[in-house]
């Protein structure tokens, strides 16, 4: 079986200014992956007919599947249709369906339909449309000596409505695929060292087909297995028998043994045990509830969250007596052990925990400096409280105590619950 | 003045596989061109050694500055430095500096260090090192054939201290620039074809080294002009005569005229006025209260946040009454109004907003279907509140409601307190 391999194009000067983070292209490269298509080049370049045009040729002669986003807007900048009609010699012609679309989207949002909007209707001569149900401008499929081209608008979510809808099951149409097969675990509070060398002789024993990858992220270290070839048994069977030496060697700081955030792996515990937890936030302000309720189902498990900035709301909200935060302050280990009492107790809750510190650029002291956070976590029976030193800038001290959070909790409730 | 510019090759598997999002391409981007370098392209590829050495050479014809990040770590997947090397014509040798602060590192940290980590200190003989105050892994400079060539690792920390540390300044000291001169502003509650519309002739008659970009994301659009040229002074002064041309003629839906989220410019707003506010969330599960706080500073205008996902803590912490709930729902216009009193009251602030939905996938009925969202907005004098219906996946459903209630609390208190 031949190797089926892509490039993603995306178009746009808001990439190029980093004006915008590209999150479509991960999207993208995430689903060919998962029917077997390997990525191996993404670019971005400008609206710039010539960039656009040289970008294409360039591609097509080493990838197969040549997936391009942006530029298909109403505004004069966006200029992906017409350099298209240029690359596959073709004119813009008005597609019904389309035209129907842009005309019920715009009677739904109850706004005016004007020419600009129509023109969003236009496309090529030479592709098939890919209606978009989420927006005005259709996706556009091409074929050209044996190379496949799709053009999909920038919006993240109509861009995904298309690929669901019609790349990904046009693709699997069209193309003879290989088997690609993940397994990926997540651990916590354990560098990539220490553990590339733990695992290095198992690594090292990896047949070629297989692949290891370090994923770290803010006190996290994912990893992940590939296989890739055929059949698909065969790999799947590989894969899992390899994943299963795998884990008994980072047993120790593995927190899943699937592809799912923290957060996740804290909720699953939590469902399986038929507990709830609340939350009471200081220096995270609202993130770790943002983490817990960003996926559906939630609400089984999660009862919501103090976000307690100002004192008074510690006080008031979640009972942090007064005397505590006079004399200890309301970073330390006093308060947080009291707003996880507090928590529980107002969220009826069986767990909680809490997070208070001092996250800069501003506001340390010399007693507590920028970057002491203590955590605590806690149920009826028992509360624990630690104290850290992150010194990194403000977004990432916040991340990093959510992870540490959500890791503390997640091992108190294993310790709680038994294994 | 000779045009600078650059391309962006950022290496590792992670990318192409999509399982990491590329934030560090879109930093760089912007901080190049805050100094007057323009980037071109960006390309991302896998750990392969002719990947890597086939785009320097592409690379290397157009662009000036080649900035390359990833593949530095000390796994066996990471091989930027021996192919920089083939590249380089160069031999990997320990440069001092960069050894002890590997040793210092790991001397903080109290972790052993190993044979591993000493190779973070290996760098190819013909680079210039640059010294990483974040990490382990030095940034590396090279001159080749009149091109830049600078290596820094892929954690986003570590590549943005080095940028602002030493690549930046390197840059302008090395490179004559022209300037870029960036005007932003922002609107909230209007499409990008309205808009266009309305800006037409304004559009139509910019200079060519002037352009307007429309920037859109989640019912915010922003407006960017973008002058290029020198002397700076003159470029500054025409962007800013344009810029103040085109402010009135979208007044209407403009919040800020400066390129700030909108949490900011509610945040300035009540800081301007000494005011103060709370939110009641239960659809937006903590996210409003991460936007607000992940600046510094927001204590002084933002006193917390109660995240009632569950409906005994819209009674317990916010004091809605248990008749509400019963007789309208969660999710109604009764319930947010008290809401928003009850967080006013409890956190002691002038302001507050509330938010009550159905995100979905699930919890829709025929009565509330998925989508469902009452938002208000009050301070003593009156709350208002306003029903919406988004119909998009659960992510884009919250950012919506959380920009929708912030353009209402803004727009609610410039009302309040007098333009």
């Amino acid at each position: 079986m031949k190797e089926v391999n892509a490039s993603i194009i995306t178009i746009g000067d808001e990439l190029l200014i980093g004006q915008t983070i590209d999150t479509n292209s991960a999207y993208i490269a995430q689903e060919l992956n998962r029917i077997g298509i390997w990525v191996k080049k993404r670019i971005a370049i400008g609206d710039i007919r010539s960039e656009i045009l040289d970008s294409l040729e360039d591609q097509s002669r080493t990838a197969q599947v040549i997936i391009i986003t942006g530029g298909l807007g109403p505004t004069a900048d966006d200029i992906t249709k017409p350099t298209l009609c240029v690359y596959f010699d073709a004119q813009l012609v008005v597609n019904e369906e389309a035209l129907q679309n842009v005309k019920t989207i715009f009677q739904k949002l109850n706004r005016p339909l004007i020419e600009r909007n129509l023109k969003q209707a236009e496309v090529p001569d030479k592709c098939t449309v890919l209606p978009n149900r989420r927006g005005t401008a259709p996706g556009m499929w091409f074929e050209k000596d044996g190379v496949i081209y799709v053009s999909l608008p920038g919006v993240p979510n109509e861009m995904k409505g298309l690929m669901e809808d019609s790349v990904i099951p046009r693709l699997k149409e069209t193309l003879e695929l290989p088997a690609v097969v993940h397994r990926t675990l997540l651990t916590s509070g354990v560098g990539e060292s220490t553990l590339a060398d733990t695992i290095e002789a198992f690594e090292t024993a990896l047949p070629p087909h297989v692949k290891l990858a370090y994923l770290p992220a803010y006190g996290l270290v994912r990893l992940r297995l590939t296989g890739r070839g055929a059949p698909r048994e065969k790999i799947e069977e590989e894969v899992s028998n390899l994943f299963e030496q795998l884990k008994p060697q980072v047993k120790e700081w593995m927190v899943a043994d699937e592809d799912i955030p923290l957060q996740e792996a804290v909720s699953r515990l939590l469902r399986a045990r038929g507990r709830t937890m609340a939350t009471a936030e200081s220096c995270t302000g609202g993130y770790i509830a943002e983490l817990l309720t960003a996926r559906a189902g939630a609400s089984s498990i999660y009862n919501g969250s103090v976000v307690a900035y100002a004192n008074a709301a510690k006080e008031e909200l979640l009972g942090v007596r007064h005397e505590t935060l006079e004399s200890h302050g309301a970073v330390s280990e006093e308060t947080v052990r009291e707003m996880v009492a507090g928590a529980r107790d107002r969220l009826h809750t069986d767990y909680a925990l809490a997070t208070s510190g001092i996250m800069g650029p501003d506001g340390g002291s010399d007693e507590k400096p920028v970057g002491t956070v203590w955590i605590a976590v806690g149920n009826a029976r028992r509360t624990i409280a630690l104290k850290h030193f992150f010194r990194f800038g403000r977004d990432r001290n916040i991340e990093l105590t959510a992870h540490n959070a959500l890791t503390m909790l997640y091992r108190f409730i294993r310790e709680e619950e038994g294994e």
